[in-house]
């Protein structure tokens, strides 16, 4: 069975114009894209849809794809100096000349609504719920959550190792009480975890390192990213069409915008109820 | 086979020692101690004689254990402040009437040489090898390295959830490259993932939670912790003389003392060396 992630979007998307049109203040999203990368500009404009469709302001700083480091920092504290600039993002991918490490960390970590400052990322370690969580780590919850699993007695393997995603979603996964188990590249017989897990995230990007014979039945599958070879794109798992018919698994093809972008929005509403209270 | 951590720590603090003769200043660890707790008073002891040993210096500061909160947070601001205080912990456990979060939250960061302080915990998720590690999570890892152990391609197993040491270990180990499997009070058939473990951790302070069906030959066993029941102190492993035969397992009983202590003298002398690169 095909999760559609577009649908638990649109709910949430639903549940929180109702949340938004209670509040007294509206809240605003702030979006700087430096140059004009046409992939990012669909991005922005899916966040735009989406701000104008709960009502919240959206503002876009437009920069030139040839500012320099320099001139991008002094903007980054303008942005952080400004009282009525209470978070903002900054659209990746940034052009190559910019250090983007050092950009992200120069973000005033209390107005860092994508979570991405090394401060922030680091509380996953110990979370909080009045905290934000990174928006591709929290959609992979919410799908598990939507499922309605109790993840107290739940084995989940979760395939990869970056740093940005995977150690916010193990952490999370620990925290709710699941038993997690973290492979990698140097991991041997992946499938002996795939196949007693009820869970599977996979992340890897790599073509097809998951195939239906390391899964049982009515396992849970999130498939986060994909390869692409000679202009085709391949997911991290195959058979799709003979696993679909024994588990859920989210749809490949298929794109994760709508639960990011939704997400996005939770973060901005939620730094905005955090500064209130 | 026992691992006799004692001669692991005794191999340890004689490198330390070489390495602190060449230092042109002598290091200092700074103790706050509150009333006279008598396992905190054997513990500093050992503390203080290891600097003797491996010559650094040693300074205890003794309060009355009728000390109010606000009276020591005063001490902390004054350690804080003091230029040639350049690290220092406070020894735990401190009295009931005192709220240890607050207290711990309190020392600056940059001194915190237990590594305890929430903005230093966190940093455990993105590790970069100037930091600290905990004296626990430290030691756990050293065992492993001391067995020569290359941690890529192995399977370890991490029974146990609690905020201040399991996450440090399971991101530590993660970024190892091993692959990682934590389990919980609410794991089902724990035997499933600690009989194809080539390294079990358990730190669960629950009564032989593993015995020698769980486990296959030549595993590296750390029992980190122990409950008391009449009087009488009972491991997480049972069956120890069975599996002492087929595995590697510390010492049953045994204390982490040794280690614990070399592993706080190694953060003293890496906050020294930090403070003066």
């Amino acid at each position: 069975m095909i999760i559609n992630w577009t649908k638990i979007a649109e709910k949430f998307n639903l549940e929180m114009k109702e949340k938004i049109a209670n509040l007294k203040e509206k809240p605003c999203l702030w979006i700087i894209l430096i140059g004009e990368n046409s992939s990012s500009l669909r991005y922005i404009k899916q966040k735009q849809k989406l701000s104008e469709f709960v009502w919240i302001g959206f503002k876009l700083e437009k920069l030139d794809e040839n500012i320099t480091q320099n001139e991008l920092i002094e903007v980054i504290e303008k942005f952080n100096n400004d009282e009525k600039i209470t978070w903002y993002m900054i659209q990746m991918p940034i052009p190559k000349h910019i250090d983007e490490n050092i950009i992200i960390n120069k973000i005033d970590p209390k107005k860092d609504v994508d979570w991405f400052h090394i401060q922030n990322q680091w509380k996953i370690l110990v979370w909080d719920n009045t905290w934000l969580v990174p928006c591709t780590p929290a959609w992979i919850i919410q799908i598990i959550e939507e499922q309605n699993i109790n993840l107290e007695w739940k084995i989940v393997t979760v395939i990869w190792r970056s740093n940005i995603v995977w150690k916010p979603v193990v952490n999370l996964l620990i925290n709710l009480w699941a038993t997690v188990i973290n492979c990698n590249s140097k991991t041997k017989n992946v499938e002996h975890f795939t196949k007693i897990s009820d869970i599977i995230i996979s992340a890897t990007g790599k073509y097809w390192v998951i195939n239906k014979e390391m899964i049982k039945k009515d396992t849970l599958i999130i498939d986060v990213w994909f390869s692409v070879i000679d202009w085709k794109i391949f997911w991290d798992v195959a058979d799709f069409e003979d696993i679909n018919k024994i588990c859920k698994i989210t749809p490949v093809p298929g794109w994760v915008w709508p639960l990011t972008v939704s997400n996005l929005i939770k973060n901005t509403l939620k730094s905005y109820e955090n500064k209130r209270n």
